[in-house]
């Protein structure tokens, strides 16, 4: 039996969008004699759909769709079955399901709830979805398969093991296919890998075969790497790595496994010393060239901008360059995602800024081949020194003067961006800088989008790093890379100055938000009991601004937002 | 049996405070002969405590806190039984419920775990809490109850029925009680009434005592009125609205009924036509007059930015003044809640700017009793203008010098409130204009607190006048009442130039907002299609604006951004 893997890119409430990507699927797959054509979770309506799942003409359009795919198959491809995500309504209740429907010959044969609905992180499904209950099985060419969706197969936290249970009640089944829209995180794959592998044991070895979305939905991004996995724990990649992609798969029902039709995907070779860039010998192969961690990290990223682009219709990124690694690492991104010639990146030097902030800057745009615009702030800054000073005498803070700078920068971003049709500006904060509030609100933290608002700093060198080795050269200038960290907003200051070391900072970080550790844990650890107090407090006190924050794009098991939602007003200290 | 009903304002994660106000509560109550004291839902952490459930100091200080309390009862308040909200942990599994302890001579005689957990609007209880599964009951003085918590009693959507399973397993229950912390809208006193009717009768009978947190949190307003109801339906409120009280009622073991120990709390009373001051009475009574919906929505919001700038240690409020209608309202109300010495007026007149800009908030001001500073931003906007025109040519469009104004305006805003100690700038856009975007993102949406996001202009008009009534006097003035609304930001502008009226564009918000109508049930209504189809795009488009707005405060059935979850990347169009 000849399956169709549609890893493809959904678009939330673009159903005319969608119908088209899901036909123009099903019409190469029936050329290419697919028995069956499976697509992710909820393929018509895309994911996740939030509040729009209370409108009932998008409840109906998705019902809608799902009939003219099955006139579709009844007038052109009769011979195929399509599994296809989407969202179902009971009709006399109400209750909303997060279904698979299996159509053949023009008619939904049946449909599948999904049992497992994520509410954690940034997944709220029990707002919106009534599990399953039911746990039917299906046939094609007489061969008896199961339908799982996405977390159904992570199942480790529930009671409810939807996989065991299927096997229990229909014994006949063979394989198991699992619907999926899966968000992305540099740490997941290795989770799939042995989650599928229990699951297969748990199935007394039925093969799997795993359908993920790829793209990006606000700050989501969807990695594909569709996948099979075979009761001896053979797994192979079968989707794209951030891409789509329309692959198959023989299940062969004798020998009960899964094989791929010859299309293997390439993944990110390592280098070995002898091949590194020149720039890069001297020291050997840097540790994030190791693995392939900054791949996918440069690869989702760049997903993101473009697919939060094309979903909202933008086309174009303004992006304050300061000659610092953040904004230089964003705009090499944007790069990526939109091409050159759509990025625009302007310097706005005031007088603390250093001479190398400009020639940094300039140079980072000349080796992108980006248009810049050089705006000095001072005119402006000092007609709000001469108003304020004016009513207030001198100012009580510097913090004062400092956040003005930023936010002039803001305001000249936002006018550039509105005076240019379809344009967005991207901001350039990362996530460490993001956690302890190092940032000016209405200033450097003005966008459209949070390009790396989910990378700490220590990795932003890294993604830097990763940059210029594909590029072969010091592409983000050696300079941005190897000066120390400065906002530059006050005469010689250093992010030094108001924050530990990078190292230690992000380290702290990721205990107290990925790994959601309390200050009592964290200072088991080899940390300064007192430097721990302050950055929990920092975190604790700039939830303000983050709240204020455009959104994100995520990478990690947790982003600072989307999945981690905290009270402003919080008494709770350490 | 005296029963004491401590309708206190808790604060999320300050175990300290919550701890005073709990222990002077049980000292007063004790010292008052009370037999039962009743605390509002989770008052050992506050509601809702949000991420802060997965920190595991977090979870243990609050377990800590119960004990204390279990102490200080055993050595000072031997004979009252207490009955607390707390978070209880199952040290096994981890998981977390929602639950009251009851407890007498300093032991925790028995607890109770919340049964249903509301997930929908800005609920997340499914997020973190297992729903519970006992159904117990306890005894004080040999008469029988049982406890319910908050969603417990609003079982209408849900299987479980808590009050009815309660009564089957333990027929000696004689009256119930629930904990709520059960957030304000000015529509929810109707419900209340309706669904304890609705449980009582469930119950066959039994009375049931509701004690409300009251207090804000963030966005969240809780408003108190705590009360009982008895089987024939009578209604006492006993609770203060929108204030901590302690007050006490008796249960009548014989008769089966509460009555109240003489405290009641008077209602406003809505005016005759004779009562208005002089500047009403030629038109009479108006309709915002006749119901008690502005007494609450004015509470509710004095409330919520009291307690906002309590909980987050702020005392000062910067409000930028541009003589209309809704900076007015929000000084108004800003000036009740933090006193007039703590609040600041901005006039930032531009040559756009009429000349009753600035007349009329300088009246509002002199009534009000605040300070202000008049600061003309043209010197800055030219310094913008001639930077940017000197780069780009003329501006292409017109909103972006439009918005170079708002945004110059919430820079000095900012400015001010940096420089000055515990200041907050509080913004003041309201509901219609925030649904449609009409307002500048990093301009007019500057602040940290958006006061009447929740208030649809129409009903900023009627709060005017109510807070006009109360006064006695146009103290917002009569002409920032009467003069069409204008952004001023280019010449002889006026809202109704983008927008259609308030009363239309209103009607046609609460439909698709509230009450979550689509397009084709809207167009039902009276209204112009294509109008209907502007506004809804207008909506979906400004997703963006809204997701990096400052908090709002909550005084309707579904909020701009905390109950309505929306993706920014949509698709979907009518």
């Amino acid at each position: 039996m000849k399956i169709a893997v549609a890893q493809i890119n959904t678009s939330v409430g673009n159903f005319q969008k969608n119908k088209e990507n899901i036909i123009a699927n099903i019409v190469e797959a029936h050329s290419n004699d697919a028995d069956l054509i499976v697509f992710p979770e909820c393929t018509t309506t895309g994911y996740p759909q939030k509040d729009l799942l209370y409108n009932s003409d998008f409840i109906d359009q998705n019902i809608k769709l799902v009939h003219e795919i099955c006139k579709f198959v009844e007038d052109e491809a009769r011979n195929i079955m399509v599994v296809i995500g989407f969202v179902n309504k009971n009709s006399l209740t109400g209750e909303l399901y997060n279904s698979a429907a299996v159509i053949e010959n023009g008619t939904i044969i049946g449909t599948y709830d999904k049992h497992l609905l994520p509410n954690y992180k940034f997944f709220d499904e029990r707002r919106y979805f009534t599990p399953g209950t039911r746990y039917p099985s299906f046939k094609k060419n007489g061969i008896e398969f199961g339908i799982t969706i996405c977390e159904d197969i992570w199942d480790d936290g529930y009671q409810d093991k939807p996989i065991t249970e299927l096997c229990n009640i229909n014994a006949g089944i063979k394989f198991f296919i699992n619907l999926s829209s899966s968000p992305f995180s540099s740490l997941k794959e290795a989770y799939r890998a042995t989650t599928l592998r229990r699951r297969v044991e748990d199935s007394e070895g039925r093969p799997i075969l795993y359908v993920n979305q790829v793209g990006a939905q606000d700050g989501l991004i969807f990695d594909g790497y569709s996948l099979f996995i075979n009761a001896d724990g053979y797994y192979v990649i079968i989707g794209d790595a951030f891409k789509e992609s329309l692959t198959y798969v023989n299940f062969n029902e004798f020998t009960k496994e899964f094989k791929s039709c010859g299309v293997y995907f390439s993944h990110p070779q390592f280098p070995k010393h002898d091949e590194l860039p020149k720039v890069f010998k001297a020291e050997g192969v840097p540790s994030y060239l190791k693995t392939n961690e900054m791949f996918k990290i440069y690869k989702a990223l760049v997903l993101g901008i473009r697919d939060y682009f094309e979903k909202t219709g933008f086309e174009k990124a303004y992006i304050g360059l300061s000659g610092g690694i953040d904004s230089a690492v964003v705009c090499a991104l944007a790069c990526s995602a939109l091409q050159p010639k759509n990025v625009v990146g302007l310097l706005m030097p005031s007088r603390y800024s250093s001479k190398h902030s400009v020639t940094d800057a300039l140079l980072l745009a000349k080796n992108l081949g980006v248009k810049t615009h050089t705006i000095k702030i001072d005119e402006m800054h000092q007609a709000y020194n001469k108003t304020l000073k004016g009513i207030n005498g001198e100012y009580k803070s510097d913090v004062t003067e400092q956040n003005l700078q930023a936010r002039i920068r803001g305001n000249l971003l936002m006018a550039f961006s509105n005076d240019d049709k379809r344009a967005m500006v991207l901001s350039t904060g990362n996530k460490s800088e993001m956690s302890v509030g190092y940032c000016t609100q209405y200033g450097d933290m003005c966008g459209g989008l949070a390009v790396i608002a989910d990378v700490y700093k220590t990795k932003v060198y890294s993604l830097a790093g990763y940059m210029n080795f594909l590029a072969g050269y010091f592409m983000i200038p050696k300079n941005t890379v190897e000066k120390p960290p400065s906002a530059e907003l006050k005469p010689g200051q250093k992010d030094t100055d108001s924050l530990p070391p990078y190292e230690v900072l992000d380290s702290i970080l990721m205990r107290y938000i990925e790994k959601q550790e309390s200050y009592d844990e964290i200072i088991k650890g080899n940390f300064d009991p007192a430097v721990v107090k302050k950055i929990l407090m920092m975190v604790d006190n700039n939830e303000f601004k983050r709240q204020q924050a455009p959104p994100g794009l995520i990478i990690s098991e947790r982003d600072l937002t989307t999945g981690r939602r905290m009270p402003i007003a919080n008494g709770f200290k350490v």
